[in-house]
């Protein structure tokens, strides 16, 4: 099958000095049109979300993640269908149950955002702030530093379109013993996030507070939020993370771990989650 | 002085089973609203235009660079003045003049676009692709592969965040000779570029035709728009292209190279510019 997360294309490779023509493959990057449908007094409304530049593939998951993270949808349970209208690959319909209300206060009206870190959508620097309905009661995670040393590992196994393309984000799910449980990929690093966020959503598996969060990339204001949205208390990222990251993650209780090297990594806040 | 751009937190590291808490340095995050005021029938008009996670630092350059990268302005004249209201390190207010009048069109209302690849702010799919005012004219630029070769040597002794943090993206110019001319850098590679096309614009130095452009990391659909708007016909990026990266660069006529590593390089469209 072909896989549409993977673009062949012809290239030509320069090396010292001699240039050939050779096969090779890139992530593929389509816009994918986030809509929603719900009822309001005058009947029924379809809105138009969000356009994300994203990697085919899962756009379900992407879509209910989005709408979770971002604070518009608080259960799998809201939405009563996802539809294609039109067959349109890049469109996704997303319908809300007769009797739920999308929470759309922070979408601003006349407004707009751009980030590539993500706060898109937000009306104002006020209101950046999203709240997860995940607190700390159920907060016993305690992991054992030797669980992260192999984590890489796990992650370069289960990245094939990383592998195919060598321009693709990842965010992946292991459990507390650092047993490998779910990878999404994408072009967006927010992308692959939602998509994890809203696989687990749709498999009403949130929240996900004993599992540890591992990203390929580096860690962003807007990856910590969407990951306390999903009540993630471990995030372990590759590369490093940005100041209000860390204040982010110390504001949600959050562990923050960055430039992990197998039995080298930094941690930013939340260290007693982790045992040396 | 104090660097804005570079936060000195305390951590806790991880070193094969030990653990010590050090000074770091993490790249700064934070929010800046960018505000556009006009003129309109009705009197003076205030709209507030985004709100993107920033570095600080070079703020004008950054509103100005947005504005004109999204088409909502034409050149630096359309400027008269821009203004941080209320001392507010995280708000730009730009006043255009009298009689310049904002392409607003892309702008939804009741809409709004999120992404890690930037398409952040635009109405629907079909308004994806903004359109450059420098077309094929002037185009004579032809390159020397050699001179490829030591443009990330040079980009890595400017990048002072990044030697200091690990976090955070660049875009640069070169010349054709592969003379360095400008950096900057920040937490959002799509702010990184717009810092740098709009100091360019705020000097009058558009089109940067006769330029080369390299990005520190991926280059996506949307840098490769946002180039295609300030007349840049030579991108380099030292990591790999999205599919829809190297479409928009063979649409609009640019050479876009991938996976820079000194001598070797990958071409994904106009090899006709470059010599080996």
């Amino acid at each position: 099958m072909k896989d549409k997360r993977v673009e062949h294309i012809k290239i030509h490779k320069v090396n010292s000095g001699t240039i050939n023509e050779t096969a090779d493959k890139v992530a593929v990057e389509e816009p994918l049109e986030i809509q929603l449908a719900y009822s309001t007094s005058s009947g029924r409304m379809i809105k138009n979300i969000a356009v994300t530049m994203r990697t085919p593939g899962n756009d379900e998951e992407l879509a209910a993640g989005f709408l979770f993270t971002e604070g518009i949808i608080q259960n799998a349970a809201d939405i009563r269908e996802t539809k294609q209208p039109g067959a349109d690959e890049n469109r996704v319909l997303v319908e809300l149950q007769e009797n739920v209300q999308p929470v759309l206060s922070n979408i601003a009206r006349n407004f707009y955002s751009t980030s590539s870190c993500g706060v898109c959508g937000k009306a104002s620097i006020d209101a950046i702030r999203s709240v997860s309905q995940y607190g700390m009661e159920h907060d016993h995670l305690l992991i054992n530093a030797s669980v992260l040393y192999h984590l890489q590992d796990g992650l370069k196994k289960q990245q094939k379109v990383f592998e195919d393309t060598g321009g693709i984000h990842a965010a992946a799910l292991f459990n507390r013993e650092g047993k490998f449980l779910m990878l999404r990929e994408d072009v967006g690093r927010h992308n692959a996030l939602d998509k994890l966020i809203g696989a687990a959503l749709l498999k009403n598996e949130l929240p996900l507070n004993n599992c540890i969060l591992l990203l390929s990339g580096r860690a962003s204001f807007e990856l910590v939020q969407k990951a306390a949205m999903a009540g993630i208390k471990l995030i372990v990222a590759v590369g490093a993370p940005s100041s209000l990251a860390v204040e982010m993650a110390k504001e949600t209780g959050i562990t923050l771990i960055g430039f992990l090297r197998n039995d080298r990594f930094n941690m930013y806040s939340g260290k007693h989650r982790v045992t040396v």
